[in-house]
C-alpha cells in the first residue's frame, strides 16, 4: 500500500507519458507515472521493439526500443518515479483541487495534476464471433502483430477489412510460408492503394483472397491447427492454419476511467488544442489516446501535446508562481 | 532564371521547413524550398550550430548542426530540392489555385501550396536609438549572440530587460572577461528567476549592472572601444567595451509576404490549429513564424504542425484521391 506523493500523475509509461516528464521537468514538476505494463516504452517496447520507425524528426531510422531507452535518458535528470505493472482503478478528487490515484495494488499517488498517456492501452481488440477463437489465443489467436518474426514460414490467415488488415497482409506476404486474407465483404474499407496492392498480390498468386466470407470457426489439439470459413452462399470451406490474426480495430476498455466523467468522441479523450485538457479540471490526455480536429495519432504529435499540456499544469502546481519560459539551449538541462 | 515546378514550396530551410518535406514525402507529395541563408538549418545553422539542444524528443543531447544533418539524412529520399540564398520576392495566383513563387535572382516556382516556415527569418532584431550604433556593425556591435565563444575574455555590454538580456548576461558571466547589464528600468520584464540570478551576480560581483540607464552613444576608431551610458538623473558615464549587444527584441521584417494578405497578430502569422493554414487558401505557416492560442516556439511544436499541414494540403496537390494515412513503421520510408 504505497503512497507516493507528487505533481503530476502520468498514466502511461509509453514514449508520449515519458515525454511529459521532460517538458514538465523543464517547469519544475516532478512526475509519477503509472503503467499497466511491466515495462516502460508502451507499444514500442511491447508490440515492435525491434522494428524501426521513420518518422521521428531528426532520426532517419530508429528501432522502437532504441527511442525508448533515449527517452529514458532524456528525462533521467528530472527523477521520475513508476508504478509498473499496476492498474489504475480509482480517482478520488480532494477538496483543494488535487487528486489520489489508486492502482489494483493499491498504490496511492498524490498528485496536483493528471495526464492520462494511456496510448492503445486504454483499448482492446474487437473479438469477432468465431467459435473457440478465446480458447486458441496464444496458441495460434493473436490479436496484433507485435512481431512479423513469428509469423515466418507459418500458415497465416487475417481477417478483416481495413487498413490492419491490408497493411499486415502486404507485410506478412514476404515473411510467412502462405497468407490468406479473409474478409465479408468484396470491397475494402482501408486506403485504395492499400487495397489495390493487395488485389495485385492476389492475382500474383502471393496472398490467398477470399472475399464476401467469415471465419466462423477454429480447430486443433494444443495449437490451431484450422479455421473453417463461410461464404455468403452458406458453402462451408476450411483452411490450414498455423496463425488467426483478427484485426477489426479496437474497442474502448477506458475502465474505470471511463466513469470520471470524460468527454469521450469515439474511443479517444476529447480535449482542447490549445492545452490538450480534457472537459474535466485538472485532467489532460496526450498522445494516441486523445483526439480533437485534424488528430493524428503520432508519437511527434504527442511530443507537441506534451509540452503545451505542462505549460498549462503549471498554474495548479505552482498557483503562485508566473511561468516563465525558457529554452534548453542557452540553459542547458541542469538548470531546470 | 530558373523554372521550378513543384508540389509544395516552402519558404524557409530551417528543421521545421526541413521536416515538413519528411511529413509530405509520405503522402508523395514533392517539395522546393527557399532559404535566403546560404546554407539550410536555418537559426540552427546560423545562430548556434556548436551549442546543444536538450529537448528535441528522443535526444538526450544533440547539437543544433547534427540535427540539421540527420533532418537532411531522413528527408533525402524525397528528393527535395532547393534555392539557397535567394529571398521570396513575389507571390503571384493563378487562376486555377495554383501559384508562382518569383524570388529575388528571378527563380520561379510554381506550386500547388505554399508553405511559410520562415522562423525568425521574417524578422530583424530591434535597433535602439543610439548614436553611431550602425557604424559599429560587425566591428563590436552584435544583435544576437551566434557563438558566445566570439566573446571569450572581452569586456561586454548588453542592453535590455528582457529575457535575452538576462540569459545571455548570466551565460557570458562565466566567458567573457567582463559582463555590463545597461537596463532603462530597475526592475526586469524577464522571467523571475532568471532576474534574481542576475542580481546574485551582480551581488558576486560577476555582472555590472546599470540600472535606470540608457546607453546613448558609442565610441572607436576601427572598432568600439567604449559605450556612452545615460542615467535617469542626465549624468553621463562611459564604459570600456569590446562588443555591445542591444537585445531588444524582434521587429517583423515579413517583406513582401507581409503584402500578401496574410493575417498577422503580433509580428507572428496566424493560423488555425486543426492544420496550421492561414486565412489564405493554400496557404500555410508553421514553426516560429506562427501563432494560435497556446502556441510555444519549439522546434518539436513545428514538427506537429508540419504532420498535420502535409495532411491538409494533400488536397490541393491531389484532388482527386482520398488520403490514405499510413505509418512507417509497418511500410518503411521506401514504400511512400
Amino acid at each position: 500500500m504505497e503512497k507516493i506523493t507528487t505533481d503530476i500523475c502520468i498514466i502511461g509509461a509509453g514514449p508520449v507519458g515519458l515525454f511529459a516528464v521532460f517538458e514538465a521537468g523543464l517547469l519544475k514538476m516532478r512526475c509519477h507515472l503509472i503503467d499497466v505494463l511491466p515495462q516502460v516504452g508502451g507499444q514500442l517496447s511491447e508490440i515492435y521493439p525491434h522494428k524501426p520507425i521513420y518518422d521521428i524528426p531528426g532520426y532517419p531510422d530508429v528501432t522502437a526500443q532504441q527511442l525508448v531507452d533515449n527517452l529514458m535518458l532524456q528525462i533521467a535528470p528530472f527523477h521520475p518515479t513508476f508504478s509498473l505493472g499496476e492498474r489504475v482503478e480509482n480517482l478520488q478528487r480532494n477538496d483543494d483541487g488535487s487528486y489520489n490515484i489508486i492502482t489494483n495494488d493499491g498504490t496511492t499517488v498524490h498528485c496536483q495534476v493528471v495526464v492520462i498517456a494511456g496510448g492503445l492501452g486504454c483499448f482492446e481488440p474487437r473479438k469477432p464471433e468465431i467459435d473457440r477463437l478465446t480458447d486458441f489465443e496464444g496458441k495460434g489467436v493473436a490479436y496484433m502483430v507485435k512481431n512479423p518474426e513469428h509469423f515466418r514460414d507459418k500458415k497465416v490467415v487475417l481477417a478483416g477489412g481495413g487498413d490492419s488488415a491490408l497493411d499486415w497482409a502486404v507485410f506478412l506476404s514476404n515473411v510467412a510460408e502462405r497468407v490468406t486474407l479473409v474478409h465479408r465483404g468484396d470491397t475494402f474499407r482501408g486506403a485504395p492503394d492499400s487495397a489495390e496492392k493487395v488485389f495485385e498480390l492476389a492475382r500474383e498468386g502471393k496472398i490467398d483472397l477470399v472475399l464476401k466470407s467469415n471465419v466462423v470457426a477454429l480447430t486443433g489439439d494444443d495449437r490451431l491447427q484450422e479455421v473453417t470459413l463461410l461464404d455468403r452462399d452458406q458453402q462451408v470451406s476450411h483452411i490450414e492454419a498455423d496463425h488467426l490474426i483478427p484485426l477489426f480495430g479496437l474497442s474502448p476498455k477506458l475502465g474505470p476511467i471511463a466513469d470520471w466523467g470524460l468527454n469521450i468522441d469515439r474511443s479517444a479523450i476529447a480535449v482542447n488544442t490549445v492545452d490538450y485538457s480534457t472537459n474535466i479540471e485538472r485532467i489532460y490526455a496526450i498522445g494516441d489516446i486523445n483526439t480533437y480536429p485534424g488528430k493524428l495519432k503520432l508519437i511527434l504529435c504527442g511530443f507537441h501535446e506534451s509540452a503545451l499540456m505542462a505549460q498549462s499544469a503549471f498554474k495548479y502546481v505552482y498557483p503562485e508562481q508566473k511561468l516563465s519560459f525558457k529554452y534548453t539551449t542557452v540553459y542547458g538541462v541542469s538548470a531546470f
